[in-house]
């Protein structure tokens, strides 16, 4: 039996990074069933639809997705409910998608394409673990209203909810323990509870689930704390766990750490293993079609799919170790380029993964 | 006539960097009337309460305040409203403080302090502009409810309301056009307008506003791209304008992207150019009382007073010369010391700028 993968390559350079994946996916020799679909700008324009259903349809019956990329400023003037981006939200709310890991790793060969000095990243290894489906991205209710009182009383104003019931928050640190458990056995669970009643909340029922972990050492830190800590000392950290939001931002800024976010795979995990699997980058659209886009992000993502949804661990190691061998050898693309390495073109850096699997 | 300054010197390193900062005023000789009141948990221990009504009313009464720092491990116990943040909190609302520049410098010679390539930090000098009374911190309801549908029916959860009213927006608006104006003329605005219902009336009414400074290149850029491109590229800002709490975040981030957050000032201003003015670092509870925290902060925060509440720029540069010329001179307290530096203590500090004036 064989297990159905849905392929989203999406907008930009979504369709080139994610043709090195699936490529690599492939040479693997494992029962897979790769079904590709539309999503995002590309889906509108077939479909008037970011998310069509019949995309929706396949990512709910595939045992996993892998993700390229969405967005192009094309899409920018289109009203919110049709923009590229809303395929990610809609996925991640259809399927359930909460838990968010993203892994920010600096590779040792790398080193140099950080922006901050080699005594403060070298060997940095981290993960950060975003809330993805509660926290004010989806909270209700939302919009614009007229102010019923204090000092802009009757004028228009905007707003959103920010919220997090109490399962949400216990279903997510366990997940943050239990990942510590795996790694260096330190949990950091970021919010902002001396001014949110929602990070105040969070911060109470973490400790709660702190009880089943003995093992872990927890700590808490405000979120503008995190931001500055990430900067100053961020191999300090080991697990991050964090709600939407306020995960949205660090796990941004942790990546950019590295100074190689075309090196980072997420995955974004539900109750029951299914899995969607993404590159921390962008769409890209200025370099689309041009062969200068880092596969390695996506390759990656498809190693974390293989590990997570299908428990292929032999396999996710093989294209990693694949991956660590074409980074020894000097291969670069063009946004991890430097004087002495060798620059490649996405295409042969999909060829030079399947060459070292 | 004389003005007066409500000075409020707070927790832990408070009342020693204070301590430097109003020798520096009254050194000065401009017609000043410097009136102390306690606040934070200073405040708490005195009156049983973090911002006690006759600390509230001096504020209210003076031209400016000047603050120290305030908060301690030892009332993260008590109940959030008798925290030491809620002095914070409670005085830049009953001041209307809606307006926060924090600006993150680099003085060259802290380069080293960093821990980014000087490459990549030299010369930084950008302003980040928070707005500083609306957004979650204050949007009403919040607190406790029990989720009323969703997969978490009748659980309960925390939750808080982000909002902005449009003169919110608009008046912090133009506070960011015109510092651009002064500076170097960019102005990049910081939203999440992709997801959030807030945001979206946040960037378009920057739109509107942007009709009155034409001179000023307006970007906007959503918040996690923001924290990335401060580690990526930080000298590509200029002014950067955002709500309360993504400022939050991102001033502090900026600021440590310095890596001397001690030599940070920061400014809140009202409609009537009342301000508080307050390093950007916090309270340091771990190092108090033992000569060695950095009074620089505090001392320009001083500069920031005289330049925007009173109007004295000479006053204002005079002090920001003495501070260059102490560091040119080599003088340097424990947070930025390197070898070939001469280290002081805070009281030498504060006489090594009073000797520059
Ligand atoms: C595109 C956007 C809605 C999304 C988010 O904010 O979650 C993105 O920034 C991400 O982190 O995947
Ligand atoms: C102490 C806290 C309430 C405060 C804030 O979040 O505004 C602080 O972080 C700041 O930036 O001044």
């Amino acid at each position: 039996m064989s297990h159905l993968i849905a392929v989203l390559p999406g907008d930009g350079i979504g369709p080139e990074i994610m043709e090195q994946a699936t490529r690599v996916l492939t040479a693997l020799g494992l029962p897979l069933e790769l079904e590709t679909a539309p999503v995002g700008g590309a889906a509108y324009d077939l479909h008037g639809h970011p998310l069509p259903p019949e995309t929706l349809a396949l990512a709910k019956r595939a045992k996993a997705v892998l993700f390229g990329a969405v967005g192009d400023w094309k899409y920018d003037k289109l009203p919110r409910e049709h923009r590229p981006e809303q395929a990610i939200l809609g996925l991640r709310k259809a399927l359930g998608l909460f838990a968010n890991l993203r892994p920010a790793i600096l590779y040792p060969e790398l080193a140099n394409a950080s922006s901050l000095k080699p005594e403060v990243v070298s060997g940095l290894d981290i993960l950060i673990l975003r809330e993805l489906t509660g926290d004010i991205y989806f909270g209700q209710p939302r919009g614009m209203r007229t102010a019923e009182d204090g000092p802009f009383k009757g004028e228009r104003e905007g707003f959103d909810t920010m919220r997090y019931a109490e399962t949400e928050i216990r279903r997510i640190a366990h997940i943050g323990f239990q990942a510590a458990m795996k790694r260096g056995k330190k949990l950091c669970s970021v919010d902002k509870a001396n001014v949110l009643e929602t990070s105040q909340f969070w911060r109470d029922l973490v400790i709660e689930v702190a009880k089943d972990y003995p093992e872990v050492e927890l700590s808490h830190m405000y979120v503008d704390n995190a931001a500055m800590q990430l900067v100053r000392a961020p191999r300090e950290f080991d697990v991050i766990v964090t709600g939407n939001l306020f995960g949205d931002i660090l796990s941004d800024e942790a990546a950019m750490l590295t100074g190689s976010i075309g090196m980072l795979p997420s995955a974004s995990l539900n109750e029951s293993g299914q899995g969607l699997y993404e590159p921390s980058h962008g769409s890209a659209p200025d370099i689309a079609g041009q062969g200068l886009a880092n596969p390695l992000a996506t390759i990656l993502s498809a190693a974390m799919l293989l590990r997570y949804s299908l428990n292929e661990e032999a396999a996710a190691a093989r294209i990693e170790a694949a991956v660590r061998k074409v980074l020894a050898d000097g291969l670069r693309t063009a946004d991890i380029y430097e004087p002495g390495t060798h620059k490649v073109s996405t295409g042969q850096m999909g060829d030079a993964v399947l060459a070292a699997l």
